[in-house]
């Protein structure tokens, strides 16, 4: 099955053919096999990848920052319907051709299977770390990630690859063997236990909130020292409780972010290349993802399918 | 009745007495009658005022800071109980006995009742404008108040006066009329018309959320551009309720604000000074309180009652 989705005729030049080798519905890595003839940066040969977005208006103030994803008409990769009426399929493809404004580069020394879910779960937590000068900074702070899944992982990854103290804090209690063991934590708290909580009280200087269920953001607040952030990137349906008093006793702040620009993306692929940071997995074949999504929705995967999509025919 | 709270044997070289002329329960302004041997910047016959703070450790990085109202051991003039055990009654009485580290000077230009409620409702309001660049910066930006009352109110005079694009943000749609032509607004939303907050979205650099009462924050989140912030100063009981999807759409932050530290207040008194800024007040006689209270209820006062403590016998 070859989709040419993101298509649109008047900018064929632009556009670069991706043979897909591996994916999940929206994180894509692939070779590149045929570039139009004002495509720039990129080859017949690139190891390639695509992320959250097909396109945006180019024109806005965001697009014209590289902020892309804040553009008002901005298109998405996977289940998005495309300006000119077509359903967009993301990674459940052999074939994508995507603008090449937005393809990024992988870095040769990391696994194209590994490097798949940086392209969301990865720049979704490199943004908002950016954004607290958290990446590659010299200044070394006291950060918390609630939640150790797809994307807690990773932000666990460059908080550690930048020499800060990282706490780890979720609801499973069996969470704490492996972020310390394996992701190298410093800290873990069980957020269900009050007296851990207790004594977490003011002693973090920026949380990232990567949980997707409906939560309140008081408990997670008290954590923060005075003045300090909580990063939400999370977007359960029902609104969060946000109780008033952590928050203004505090001076604390809530602030979203979602997913990241190009620009950024390609800094966070070459950071993880730098700094050999890419997700854990478990690669499976097309014929599994019924088993795999009942898997994931028992929470049973540490930390993201990955699709082989080109069947090991190449890499 | 003359009540000495604040009172703490060891200190009381660094302590003034204040002749209480015009109060709420934790807005007080009045003449100094008296000062202890360690007191500085204060002396007999001064225009004096104290809000919400008694007293703090003066000891920990807050207090240091001047930013007391952050500090752990924090004590509050009204409804307090402070470290002797004793109960603090804030203007409700004749005479205050205040430590001169929380008492600041009254510009002579500035009525005392009127600047009574600064000392609260005008702290609360400049502190996270002043935060967000707003005061006495170059730059005009696009800013909404949500509320118009004793908080609500003053934001707009501050707005204005640094010729900030003020539009006030409100359910009532009375308020129309005042917060253009008595305050000078300079648009107005219904934020019960659909329309009006439809027309609205992503006009606004930053908000002030005034509004005690619970609240989603959602649609007022709306109304801000990408990476716009909304500063919180109310405190309902009940947790706000915060979706997602404006938080992280927009990658918007909602930040609270908590009064403000003593070097930030007297900047406050002086720049109202400066720009002859008050608050609107009815002034009331002490045994109208309970009258004034009945009001308060239905929302009737523009915009603070003001007890005359002194009765008219000093100003």
């Amino acid at each position: 099955m070859i989709l040419f989705h993101f298509y649109q005729l008047n900018q064929l030049t632009r556009y670069i053919y991706i043979h897909i080798i591996f994916a999940t519905r929206h994180e894509i890595t692939g070779i590149i096999t045929k570039v139009g003839s004002n495509v720039k940066n990129f080859k017949v040969g690139d190891r390639a990848a695509v992320g959250c977005l097909a396109a945006a208006c180019m024109e806005c103030e965001f697009c014209k920052d590289s902020q892309e994803n804040y553009c008002d008409k901005i298109q998405f990769t996977y289940n998005g319907i495309f300006w000119d009426g077509s359903i967009t399929y993301g990674g459940y493809s052999e074939m994508l051709v995507a603008d090449y404004r937005f393809v990024v580069h992988v870095p040769e020394n990391i696994a194209m299977d590994a490097a798949a879910p940086l392209l969301c779960a990865g720049i979704t937590v490199f943004c908002p770390m950016k954004d607290n000068n958290l990446i590659d900074s010299p200044a070394k702070k006291r950060i918390g990630i609630v939640g150790l899944g797809g994307l807690g992982h990773v932000a666990v990854k460059f908080g550690k690859a930048f020499g800060h103290h990282v706490t780890v804090i979720s609801t499973s209690p069996s969470k704490e063997k492996e972020a310390k063991e394996l992701l190298g934590a410093d800290e873990f708290i069980l957020s269900t236990n009050a007296m851990q909580m207790q004594a977490g009280k003011r002693t973090l200087d920026f949380i990232l909130d990567t949980v997707s269920a409906k939560h309140s953001l008081g408990p997670i607040l008290e954590l923060l020292k005075v003045n300090g952030t909580l990063s939400v990137v999370g977007a359960p349906e029902a609104p969060f409780e946000l109780p008033s008093f952590p928050l203004i006793f505090g001076k604390r702040s809530v602030k979203g972010s979602m997913t990241g620009g190009m620009r950024e993306t390609q800094e966070m692929m070459n950071v993880c290349g730098k700094y050999n940071i890419t997700c854990n997995i478990e690669v499976i074949k097309p014929d599994q993802i019924n088993e795999a999504l009942d898997r994931l929705a028992r929470n049973d995967v540490r930390y993201r399918f990955v699709i082989d999509i080109a069947g090991g025919a190449r890499e």
